[in-house]
């Protein structure tokens, strides 16, 4: 057996052992939870396919598969806020990833605009009979997603 | 239009309306981020289906949809250990959703038995030519799962 990833042999092996087994889905994806090293703050979740994970551990930069694109993202490469990673784990069975990381400049993640993706919070109890209604939990945007990005296409699909 | 999720009707209205608009994938779900309210630590990342998602809203406590049993899995049934949420967040194209919670009893999220189920990291850097080692952040399990789970079968699959 060669090579950075060990294949997966027992529930114990994946779950109690001490080697590096990821499972990816049927689609080679599996999912990357990204938070602020300092805040702990949730900014982005994404999905890494093999070589992704590979270039990730690699470089110490997150990558990740765009899905709307279907080709490896090095976060930040347009934008230039890559997130550099501070310390990366794995769970359980082995088939979702979670990087601390720090972002240089202005410190956004989200393609909108604002620092998180999770900008928006919503309240729980009974079920409204109407859409419930969303609160804005950060009320400035860090930066003008024209400025970045022009008219790339949007990667928010319906 | 009528019930608690809105139609997505355009990119605007689902990134920077304040109306819950979810989008489920090809299966029905959507992935789920679950971090410690306190701490900021990740616990866990698991899956909802509409249902899970009305439930979690409607009770204030983390429900999600058990992928392996094909099931809505009210966290906590069996072990106690019910996730009650304090804050809830959707992110920018309304396809993901982040739980910040409080654990009871002795705060334990990982069926194996640890607080979070992300306790083993790995390093990065040039990559080995033989699995990557982990290293294990959480040195003592909180519970025994044979004291919680007896011999139910155990959710990772290889």
């Amino acid at each position: 057996m060669t090579g950075p990833f060990a294949t997966r042999e027992t529930v114990k092996q994946v779950e109690e052992g001490d080697v590096l087994a990821p499972k990816f889905d049927a689609n080679g994806l599996l999912p990357a939870v990204t938070t602020d090293f300092d805040s702990g703050e949730l900014l982005m979740h994404g999905f890494m396919n093999e070589t992704a994970l590979k270039k990730t551990i690699e470089t110490g930069e997150a990558h990740y598969f765009s899905r709307s694109q279907q080709a490896i993202w090095h976060k930040g490469a347009t934008s230039g806020l890559m997130q550099e990673i501070v310390e990366m784990r794995i769970d359980d069975d082995q088939d979702c990833v979670w990087l601390r990381v720090r972002i240089g400049g202005n410190g956004a993640s989200c393609h909108v605009g604002y620092r998180s993706c999770f900008y928006r919070s919503l309240p729980t109890g009974a079920l409204p009979e109407t859409p419930v209604e969303l609160t804005y939990e950060e009320t400035e945007k860090i930066f003008d997603p024209v400025d970045i990005y022009g008219d790339a296409p949007n990667p928010t699909k319906l």
